[in-house]
């Protein structure tokens, strides 16, 4: 049997793409047509000229979403170029549909540009009701999405810093329930400190987590130390409250939560016998994780959650963007906020029973299909709790 | 019984926008995740990454055309702004997906900055297989236009200029042959020098017209005219060879076809009257033409043609733009040159037969099956023999 890579190729040679953009009025009559397009449609116009808000009511924008990239950091592969990151883009917009119902189209910007991207997706943002950033690499991802945030009035948001942190944080959740702990009073290690750890990081501050170390290939990250840039800067200052320095195999000596968005077998069944009782243990990369859901279970990891489909715990972001932006369209909110983020983590969580929790079942599965519509009612009820529904 | 602005605007809410984002590939198991998304959605990528080409196969740009406007001069409206041009933009996508099955995708861009425009279109040019410009006020639309065939690799046709231009011709060449006259020989008078009059002008230069006289709300225009904008200035020079001068009125004396694309009631019934012997008159003005049908029968007219479709010869781009964008993506064609719009021309002045031909039908339907088809073939033909396509 062919491998993955091998089958996906075929299967994307037969799709010839996986989205399609088709319509949903009749023309089939010279009254279509004027109803439809001129001279009727004027009148949809002028509405929307008398107040933009119409235009939500009067074209697809309530429903639309833009899945953007610049192509620098796709998937494990990186740099790749814009074009080439329209695969994941579309597999995106796929499962936007699929799990949510939502209308996403995916675009691609041919610059690496902060400033260029920022002003290219805030002069689109009048075409959609919501931005999904995908695949930019950090430093720069961080920037973008903070500007586009100040300046844009439909919701930005970066998934790969914030879906997968709102995924970890519901496993996490569950996990603690499991192994019986409080997340006041765990230490956490992250290693990697891109978009994706920094972004976990904050959001399990956020949830209450006091102990948190960061790492990356640079070893643990303290306030100061001359690798950090500003993004691992600002981080160090609410992080690592005891000072610790050395590698990530000192970080996770008494660590009761060890989670991996860096790179493959990065860490080993030794290190993992290091950690404190029941460790909890997330090893992220994809495909191949820092340490196999084996050895973590040889090194006396009680639970392990990997972002393979393979295993049990799949840590997917597939389960959060759909239901967030189903919400965020249907309350019509003026952004994805903390509580939001932090409501669809609790959300998520309560998706596994009491009776059906346990160290092989933390996580609902990708397929599960309460997911999104769980999600975004939670979502809606923290926009109107913050005030940033609009309807 | 409403009117159709009012029932338009009731279907425009009814539908909740004219387009939709639907899926192409099932994903029902992990199995489909694991092939439409990660991780098999990586080889794909790579694929990409080695040769862009293959983005044409592997995502659906080869059948992606994006509707783009800045909503500046929307129908007759005017600067309405860029989200209030959008019921405009969905609509062209639905008689896009309608009439030739191209996937459009409507874009408004919150700027009427030159450069600002071109930068964000060339921006976003590796996500579609083709740009289709709409309803951007001239002189604008030329720069904006002309920059953007420099530096882009794939077509880029703005639809108000070319579209209306190729559909006018061909309903010109079915109207001369029911008088008996030929195209080298008649005087054509334009009134509207914005961007579909001087694209109709220079179109029908290519076409053979060697008397063209074209005018505005200032009078004729001539060379070195004070009025002139850089693009009438440029057309003066190969247009009015007799160097007339004067109101419209005065262009109209012994002209064998009137083309309007300016304003309602600006042509009496008198001013018909003084054109050459069955005079061919396209008031095209929308909804309320130059002159009504019935003043330009009055006046002597022996074949007319409007942009509305509750008269016979209605001159509608919807006949071009389909069939042309079918055409371009099909051979990939790395432009829309002036041959591939003569052949549209021809090509659809061809469906009407000559048994068929008559003074009520020079042009076919807006509804006719055959016509983005026949089209199409016309522009992949000419686009070989121009050596501007790649497949």
């Amino acid at each position: 049997m062919s491998s993955i890579s091998e089958r996906s190729l075929e299967k994307h040679y037969e799709w010839n793409g996986k989205i399609e953009v088709i319509t949903r009025c009749d023309i089939e009559s010279r009254e279509d047509l004027s109803l439809a397009y001129t001279p009727g449609v004027a009148q949809p116009c002028l509405e929307i000229q008398k107040d933009i808000d119409k235009s939500y009511a009067l074209t697809r924008r309530s429903n639309l979403v833009a899945v953007i990239t610049d192509g620098t950091a796709v998937l494990g592969l990186g740099d790749i170029g814009p074009e080439a990151g329209m695969p994941v883009m579309e597999g995106k917009c796929a499962l936007f549909k699929k799990f949510a119902d939502v209308d996403a189209f995916p675009l691609c910007i041919k610059s690496k540009d902060t400033d260029e991207i920022v002003r290219t997706v805030y002069l689109l943002s009048g075409s959609f009701g919501g931005i999904n950033l995908e695949d930019i690499s950090a430093p720069r991802c961080f920037e973008i999405e903070s500007r586009l945030k100040e300046i844009c009035d439909i919701p930005v948001f970066h998934d790969d810093q914030h879906g997968t942190a709102i995924v970890v944080a519901a496993a996490l959740i569950n996990a603690l329930k499991v192994v019986g702990k409080d997340i006041d009073k765990i230490k956490v290690v992250i290693n990697g400190a891109g978009a994706a750890g920094l972004s976990i990081g904050r959001h399990l501050l956020n949830m209450g987590v006091k102990n948190l170390v960061m790492a990356d290939r640079f070893g643990i990250i303290y306030s100061g130390k001359p690798e950090n840039n500003h993004a691992q800067e600002e981080m160090s200052q609410i992080t690592n409250p005891d000072g610790e320095r050395g590698n990530l195999a000192d970080a996770l000596v008494g660590a009761d939560v060890f989670i991996g968005v860096s790179a493959p077998n990065t860490v080993s069944a030794e290190m993992i016998s290091t950690m404190a009782t029941d460790p909890i243990v997330f090893p992220m990369a994809n495909p191949t994780p820092e340490i196999s859901r084996d050895e973590a279970l040889r090194g006396g990891a009680r639970i392990v959650g990997t972002g393979r489909s393979d295993y049990p715990n799949q840590i997917n972001n597939v389960l959060a963007f759909p239901g967030i932006f189903r919400g965020a369209l249907d309350c019509r909110a003026s952004c994805i906020n903390e509580e939001m983020k932090i409501a669809t983590s609790y959300a998520l969580a309560s998706l596994v029973s009491e009776n059906e929790l346990c160290e092989e079942y933390i996580i609902p599965n990708a397929l599960d299909a309460r997911v999104a519509h769980a999600v975004a009612e939670a979502v809606i009820r923290a926009a109107k709790k913050t005030g940033v529904a609009r309807i």
